[in-house]
């Protein structure tokens, strides 16, 4: 369950590790290494100095890698090559194996489990906890999943269904069973003497969960309380009835709203019949908030995995492709419309240098309100009554903006081309797609949102694909109209 | 220091509290009350029943109020507009103001801080810890800091002086005061002893900082350690010397990452003569985490803050204004580009159709590769020894991918205008650009880094620009090199 290994931390130097695992296992020591293995001929003297020296060089790295926090370990093995990283891995003690697999990435914990076998990886996951092991499930084989299982107690087999049935963006999916129990009707003493039976309570235990002879929740005594209060105290004033508690099947991105408001340590997770079957640490919400801000910020560009430098090619050629693939029939299709005033261009070419320049500013604007809208709706403030005060305020500032650009590309046209229509027709498309932008830009997110979806990737493309395209077609159509009789 | 009145909090009725106050508080009841402030002659009796009413209503709203944690009224603050939100900020106790200013976003404490005047604010401050007020303070004017700054004690104002010396990305910015310090030479039942004399340790109190009589900082007692052992233990042999610390002008990032992989709730910050000046919490380093979240998201579209519904226009038209200013230079750059091919199009108007296709695959392809390499920059994974090999990597994903997008816009152009040579550009283009476009987007951040700045808003106009451009610069040139004679 607890590190025992966990101190000391040397955060300082974990970079400096890194390098020196690195210098250790360098091209040259690879080589030495697989000579060795090979067992060839010990024929050359030369030979033998620099297997000693390896040797050596290998014993120090043990030693080294035997001394740091296995999260350091994982974030070492996420840093190498797969080679190296293998290597590592073999020297890593077997009784470790467990922390550092919960620690390491998706990809790169894959590379390692594909060199376990069914053995290796059921020991490795009899020492963690059950809900560690419900991370794990996804990357085992399933005849390892059933060895496990069978290993488990009656009470953790039931923890590690329980958190396997939920859904991965629920609480019940991220809660954990590190809960200290206790009953009401005790004094502190007796609570006291109760936890110097734990060799260590469970990581982030900031409050211990009252509850009844029947399992059912009660409310929470905060450690706090029991510091600061005269042993002889009985705890039952002590309990916080009325405290912030969790469904399994509550929203997760909700729960770190809350966890974040009210500066919570850990919540107890309470199911529909008042039983207490779990708690969420700041930890996992600090996890999912890590992984949701990651996947937003890779979701822009259509990336749905994070690579390592190491990840095999193949995969990550996958992994850009769709978008990719996505964005070239958006394009086609805006080629289409272009190409529909083929005639128009062949007639006044100025329309070809000067059409990128209104789509482009027609997706700048719609993707800015965008983000604007979703931001709102995340944070779940805007009241039913206050999206057409949205709407309107978003047009207003797209008016303002799409007057003095629009404006501005105006006169960018006439003075190239000295034509006061052509320079009419650039302001007025440039104003009229802004809007048709930002119009865009606030309604589609909002029907995302009250047809119950939340806006992904896909939202993205088809924005841009509207407001591209439209850009193209006011402007080349307005020219159509006034410029081309 | 602590919140009196932080339970119950009733999480699951935050939205409806605010439906709530915005129903109390709508147009006819405000109209209401305008009237009533007027003192309006009393001579209708259906008048003075509104009033009754509408001062029954209040009180309501008032009584309300006072039961909710602060932290939900900073909520219902930021989701009501400007006149709603003065009204229930006027109704809150006046000795809550501090916290709930701490709670709501910059914007709204603006327009909170706007309707105070200087005794108010110097109230309101007095409430805060020290290091929650240098969160306030630039929002404060600079007399109200001045008054402040007198009624601290000497201890405090040193502690004010030190967190608003570091600037903004340094652990030292974000440091709090709320060290419970023990000495090394006492039994655990001396420390508990102590603790009892505390009302209520600060929150996040996960551990004990174990100090000499020169407040030189020796190590950590966790609260575990002193719970699951016997009270007439010495604490020294209980105590952990070598402890993550941090100093105050370390980057946040990093200790974010810190706090992250070896799960902390609270760490030591140790200044460079080994004194003990502060400590960081997992609050701070969600809040810090939160906020940088929010500015990835919101900078990958230029906007420079957040905006909520009610803030002034004008704010937001120059929020956004920046950024769509800069994308117009970018384009009209683009379109110079293409206007020295004019001569091309003019001869060949399907050139105008297909040229959008390569820059914008140009430009992803870009983003994709830049997005990567500035998640593994942050993660220092890289190490010096792989950025050859990285390079290597992506320039291979980008073949590949270029390949078979480009031989699917060479098909599409052919079939569209039966030209095997045009085809044949419209693929050699595309292959060519998006290995161009992928070469940058792994150079250019690269560079920002090994010149020790962070890849900001800035380097995505530029990445854009030269990407996009080079696009239709390389598409337009082999077109007439190869088409037009």
């Amino acid at each position: 369950m607890s590190e025992t290994t966990s101190q000391p931390c040397h955060k300082e130097n974990v970079r400096e590790h890194l390098q020196q695992v690195h210098r250790l296992l360098d091209k040259h020591a690879l080589q030495e290494m697989a000579a060795h293995q090979q067992e060839m001929p010990r024929t050359e003297r030369h030979e033998l100095e620099g297997k000693v020296r390896h040797k050596r060089q290998l014993s120090g790295l043990r030693e080294m890698l035997g001394g740091l926090h296995s999260a350091d370990i994982a974030y070492i093995l996420e840093a190498l090559p797969i080679e190296q990283r293998l290597l590592v891995w073999d020297m890593v003690k077997a009784d470790r194996d467990g922390k550092i697999l919960n620690n390491v990435s998706d990809a790169v914990r894959e590379s390692l489990i594909s060199t376990m076998n069914r053995d290796e990886l059921r020991d490795a996951t009899a020492q963690l906890d059950t809900d560690e092991i419900a991370d794990l499930a996804p990357n085992l084989p399933q005849e390892v999943i059933r060895d496990v299982f069978k290993s488990l107690s009656i009470e953790e087999r039931e923890q590690l269904r329980a958190v396997m049935s939920y859904s991965a963006n629920t609480v019940g999916a991220l809660m954990d069973f590190g809960i200290v129990t206790i009953h009401e009707d005790v004094t502190l003493k007796v609570v006291s003497r109760y936890l110097r039976h734990f060799n260590k309570l469970p990581e982030y235990t900031d409050q211990l969960f009252v509850v009844n002879r029947d399992d059912i929740f009660k409310g929470v005594l905060p450690l706090n309380a029991l510091l600061t209060n005269e042993p002889d105290m009985p705890i039952a004033p002590l309990v916080i009835l009325d405290t912030i508690k969790f469904q399994p099947d509550e929203n997760v991105g909700e729960a770190a709203q809350v966890f974040e408001r009210y500066k919570l340590v850990s919540a107890p997770v309470v199911d529909e019949d008042g039983k207490l079957v779990g708690r969420v640490t700041v930890n996992s919400i600090m996890g999912y908030n890590r992984s949701k801000s990651k996947n937003d910020v890779l979701g822009q560009v259509g990336l749905r995995r994070e690579e390592d430098i190491f990840s095999p090619m193949w995969k990550s050629v996958q992994n850009r492709w769709l978008w990719l693939a996505l964005n070239l029939c958006v394009v086609f299709f805006v080629s289409r419309v272009i190409s529909s005033f083929e005639h128009s261009i062949e007639k006044f070419v100025a329309l070809a240098t000067l059409m990128p320049i209104v789509a482009s500013m027609a997706i700048n604007s719609g993707n800015q309100t965008t983000a604007i809208i979703i931001r709102l709706l995340a944070l779940e403030q805007i009241l039913p009554a206050h999206s057409r005060r949205l709407i309107v305020k978003e047009l207003a500032i797209a008016v303002l903006n799409s007057l003095a650009l629009g404006g501005v590309s105006g006169v960018f046209a006439y003075t190239l081309y000295s034509s006061v229509s052509l320079g009419l027709v650039m302001a007025g498309a440039m104003v009229l797609s802004m809007l048709l932008g930002t119009l865009i830009g606030i309604l589609l997110p909002l029907a995302m949102h009250r047809m119950g979806r939340a806006t992904s990737t896909g939202t993205s493309v088809l924005l841009t694909a509207v407001t591209n395209s439209s850009g193209y077609f006011i402007f080349l159509g307005l020219a159509t109209i006034f410029l081309i009789h």
